[in-house]
């Protein structure tokens, strides 16, 4: 579907209008969607009530906003067990690429040669099968950042921080080492958890980031307490990440100077960490910080956070987890950037379906070579199932759809829709809509408290919208990559029926 | 299939014989199996040599044994590429319940309603689908420990540790607490990854012992230094696990000095790091040290251990992600040890096809607690994606299935096959086979060196069994449930094969 066609449909006019009579047949990207939500019961209703309590036996359920029919749900729509059918505009925090039950994908699970591939989950570092490198090609590699010709698939967002971390210190040691071979006292004391062979290296993050919740990157996030209290930390550098006011050409100055603050404490904790023999191997951040509240920084913030990066012999790790797989409107947030070089790792999950990284390809030839007596070496960065060839399997005709049907075209436009209908509400409704910022559909903007936020995300759900939260005061908008300029004049138009009836306080 | 009429194929004369004739009628628990394994090529072979060049372009792959083909892969035996055919006595690292394309799980595959499950993966902590608590309840809690009441499902063996430990630590500062609620500066510390909401609690963990490869897991993990070489690790205690002499009813006396040896360094550890304020908050202990070397430790030395646990109010962990899901005879290794009480957490993952973990009410109910302010807050043992349901769903299946094939018990005869078989071969060549041990089919020997464990492992392979070392010196064996005596016969006729030809150093 070509941009010039959508247009048709998305005039100025129909921001506001009444829900378009022919909402049916524009929806054509996938069939049988309804022309928009409809809501019957109280949300939870009575049966997600119900099967929440019974869940609610076995393990902590009081999370669960509703149960979900994924047999009836169909592309943008999420529709409840008590029946309502609800504007997904949260996507399972993000993490669907073409909405629900996607015929191209049904069709992948019809094919009885690759219902085989979900019953025989492999070993992939040691029994991959027949055809994993042609799978990796067309899929991962295809739409790799410029510059990445390497992979490594892992199961989840957390697992891939983790292991891009690892990677990193594998990598600065061996810098470091300069070609001396390991050395038995290496070996035997990095078994107890000591030096010379644990080592004393950091990775650093900034305030307000996320990468994951497994003990080693729940040190590098910091976007709220309820991750982190009561575990145990490392103590690695964090600096401060840009905090922009908004509208951001009225306060561009003052933004530039919150970048050169910011860029100088990265300075400031390179210093103190290295000097205190603390080496800072990498250094990890989202092109937007999504679950710390859409918290956007300048291309050229990261431009110099690279030449920064670099200039200290770290490897810049830019975690596309959620920001990842088209949402922006580009397969990766961070080629809006224009970076003067490819960063050292890109990693990814959700939408990309299965977790892993990016990287250059130094990073696996001297992972290798660090051990010297042995150079073919490898099961530094394994662990038995790497990844899944299931999920490649699938995310392979995701991008085939991508690309056939121009999706990064469609988000582009919906993108753009959203932006200005979201910016038009800042101006009507300037008590409750707050520094709008966004990227293609990647969008968000802030309340005026986090009680007002929560208010509007649980008053958008009785008005069959389903968004979600982010940060302290912040709503976020995350669509599927199927969702059309149309679907953002219905969430306008919802929207803005919440906003009516807001109280300011 | 019950005992008695497997029993009819395992006599004793029949453990050294030529393959047995009527090898295919044998094997009906998987229609289709070949009557052996048969090697046509050196393995990796030509075709598969290609792939791994190719593979290597994209990634480091020289970790590849060979490519497989798994669509002609069946019951216990794996093909490769080359047309080469392998009885799998690892099968993936352990992680295959049913084998290779079982027709039960490919039945759950075609059923119209269940690809659904495939394509439409959803935040299970938000959005889960109808049916849900169901699923659970036929199949992991189905299967749940004795006593544990609450399951919470992930993604992997590494996280499935990672989130028992938090969730450990989250119990153990609830405690400390003693009801008295989160401060401002636990909150805004713990941002910071610094006292008091960073906790400077602890993990204790034991030599040899293998919990996964995300950071925070690595620091319980003591198997190989190639696993922890250059990765910073946490200051956590260390004891030792006992290393038995065997055979176990010779060395009756100074196995059980062993076992208090290591007791009595439990206890000095959590002397010394609780008087430091590094307070033990869970002891992380595999029933049997399977990535170390298959170490196993007495039913005495585990009873006392959670004595010594429970006595320095720390919650006792047992890592079942290798030795659970029926390979032991029983759904869960530790039940072999009658501990006097539930373990606190029991966590798995491979055979179980969906990780996560069991854990006892209180850990459910504290970690909500926790957050005194807002009783009813999640959030805090979550993720994205928590799980997925069509791991579930492929997991019910095999549960129904090793209940109507009475697959444990198949397990417990072939596992008598097998060590009966390991320990004439420990007499026969003794150069070659020692301290064989075992539990069900969870078997495994110590050869002399590691380049001979290395080279049983390759000759096994040209003699079409595929094997696996773990340990320095040790062989393991890691056959499916649907691994039948006459399989084990094989196995033991191309094992003594292979032992005829290795010489002695």
């Amino acid at each position: 579907m070509a941009l010039s066609r959508l247009n048709t449909f998305t005039t100025k006019s129909s921001l506001f209008r009444q829900l378009p009579q022919n909402a049916k047949c524009l929806s054509n990207l996938i069939l049988g969607e309804p022309s928009g939500p409809s809501v019957k019961t109280p949300i939870p209703g009575p049966k997600s009530k119900e099967m929440i309590a019974e869940l609610n036996t076995i393990q902590f359920a009081n999370t669960v906003i509703y149960f979900t029919d994924y047999n009836k749900s169909i592309g943008n729509y999420i529709v409840d067990v008590d029946g309502n059918v609800l504007l997904d505009v949260y996507t399972q925090i993000s993490s669907l690429p073409l909405g629900y039950n996607h015929p191209d994908l049904l069709k992948v699970l019809q094919d009885p040669d690759n219902q085989r591939t979900f019953i025989n989950r492999p070993s992939l570092g040691l029994f991959p099968g027949q055809g994993w490198p042609q799978k990796l090609t067309t899929s991962l590699m295809s739409v790799a950042p410029k510059g990445h010709t390497q992979v490594t698939t892992m199961a989840c967002g957390s697992c891939s921080n983790e292991n891009a971390y690892k990677a990193a210190f594998m990598w600065y040691r061996n810098k470091q080492r300069g070609g001396a071979p390991i050395t038995e006292e290496e070996n035997s004391s990095c078994m107890m958890n000591v030096a010379p062979g644990s080592t004393p290296f950091t990775i650093m993050s900034f305030k307000g980031g996320f990468h994951g919740r497994t003990i080693g990157v729940l040190s590098t996030t910091h976007s709220k307490a309820i991750h982190k209290l009561d575990i145990p930390a490392l103590d690695w550098p964090i600096a401060s990440f840009p905090r922009y006011k908004y509208p951001l050409e009225e306060f561009a100055e003052e933004n530039k100077a919150e970048d050169r603050k910011c860029l100088a404490e990265v300075e400031e904790e390179f210093e103190r960490f290295n000097k205190a023999g603390k080496f800072v191997a990498g250094v990890v951040i989202e092109p937007v910080q999504a679950e710390g509240g859409d918290n956007h920084a300048s291309p050229e913030f990261f431009q110099e956070l690279q030449r920064i990066t670099k200039k200290n012999g770290a490897a810049l790790i830019i975690d596309e987890v959620q920001t990842g797989g088209g949402a922006t409107g580009k397969y990766w947030c961070h080629e809006h950037f224009h970076l003067p070089e490819p960063a050292d790792f890109v990693t990814f999950s959700k939408k990309m379906l299965t977790g892993g990284y990016y990287s250059l390809p130094e990073f696996s030839r001297l992972i290798v070579c660090a051990i010297a007596s042995r150079p073919q070496q490898g099961y530094r960065i394994f662990n038995t199932w790497m990844g899944e060839p299931s999920k490649v399997l699938l995310l392979d005709k995701v991008i085939e759809v991508i690309k056939r049907d121009n999706l990064l075209s469609i988000v582009q436009a919906s993108g753009k829709k959203l932006m200005d209908g979201l910016m038009e509400m800042s101006k009507r409704y300037p008590q409750h809509v707050k520094n709008v910022r966004g990227i293609g559909t990647f969008c968000a903007f802030d309340s005026s408290s986090a009680e007002k936020r929560d208010e509007i995300v649980a008053k958008l759900k009785e008005k069959g919208i389903q968004s979600g939260g982010c940060g302290d005061v912040s709503l976020r908008i995350r669509p599927a990559l199927v969702f059309q300029p149309y679907h953002a004049d219905i969430f306008l138009h919802q929207f803005e029926k919440v906003l009516k009836k807001i109280k300011t306080v």
